[in-house]
């Protein structure tokens, strides 16, 4: 867990307006959490119709990038520039309090709002590489870069982390003093996303041994369960 | 892993048009995905800007249900009864292929699209306690009801299942034929969400013993890792 940096909020509606005690505006909490996930939901509005996708991400410097075909409509709109929504949400635990209104969750929760920049060029490709070695951590020289005709059915899209805010509960229960005495367990049941044995592919030759960064695939910052 | 029951799309807008042949349409799959998550991500369109925040889920019946502070600014919106769309998105794994271009992830991801209606009256009390239990599997009669207060504190919204499309990949990498001589690893790593061993809060009395489920914490149909 990164220190508690609470900086100003960048904009009005990256502001949080409910429990804003638990807002984090600083970027070292903010890569903190963008560093530790693999995924984001991507949220996007068409003709004022609200339309939410998961999406690998990765970051870089003071930026996230998406990646996907550049046939996929998802793509196509954020390439076009218009505006987007982006949430990580690492859940934590489970918070079980002596009431019902009280049950909560704890969680690293990281909205960013902003407009997509379509990457191309050599950045592209250095990107590219890039990319995928921050989403599999230690994997440079296992794998082939992509070909320029898998270049050009990619979209890379840039997110600048300028209207980024977190949100952030932990610690246990917070009852009713009125309720303390009621015979009920309280505490919180942690929760952790853990990364097991791989699983080698079935056309892969024997003569190919496991490679320390997938026998000890972990997301930085976060330690082997 | 459920069955693979494909039935047909329930519209145009929650048809998969990416690999299609990974879409799932069917009731078990929907309802089995939406139990095993504690959250989804929910976005809504505000002025054609889209904004995408974590929430608690239960699946009920054929529907999901909501929950937040009265005050909160997206509650207001969803009870208004504009248009939402939920994203649940289980991460299984991370694919490694021998090139860039085949790197993937094994995921089980549902959208729901619809609107939220407001749920009030006798419900309201009975559904808040039943969600409870959902979150929190076999802990019923070890909490306190929402008192009358707190049920006007809270807004609780129900989403119809009526347009819901999961998309799912599983398996391993899928590299092109030139690529498989490459000297490379390939293969899957498994991701799992788990649940440790249950923190006691602070000012519980020593009197109170943790309760099996807490110990034994799992969402349905997943067993203990």
């Amino acid at each position: 867990m990164p220190s508690r940096k609470t900086r100003e909020a960048p904009s009005q509606r990256a502001t949080l307006k409910q429990a804003p005690k638990r807002a984090h505006y600083d970027k070292q909490t903010i890569h903190t959490v963008l560093d530790q996930a693999v995924i984001a939901s991507v949220a996007v509005s068409i003709d004022n119709e609200p339309f939410v996708l998961p999406m690998a991400i990765a970051r870089i410097d003071d930026a996230v990038y998406l990646h996907g075909s550049s046939t996929s409509r998802l793509m196509r709109h954020l390439a076009a520039g218009y505006a987007l929504c982006l949430n990580v949400t690492h859940l934590d635990g489970i918070v079980v309090a002596r009431s019902a209104m009280h049950c909560s969750a704890n969680y690293r929760s990281l909205v960013v709002h902003g407009k997509g920049q379509v990457v191309e060029g050599e950045d592209k490709a250095r990107l590219l590489h890039q990319i995928t070695t921050r989403i599999i951590p230690g994997s440079e020289g296992d794998y082939r870069d992509h070909l320029p005709k898998e270049l050009k059915a990619t979209t890379l899209i840039k997110v600048p982390l300028d209207e980024a805010a977190c949100k952030i509960r932990s610690g246990g229960p917070i009852d009713d003093k009125a309720d303390l005495e009621l015979p009920y367990w309280a505490g919180v049941i942690p929760v952790q996303q853990v990364y097991g044995e791989p699983l080698a592919s079935q056309d892969l030759h024997e003569s190919i041994e496991l490679p320390d960064y997938a026998r000890h695939y972990q997301r930085p910052g976060q330690e082997k369960a």
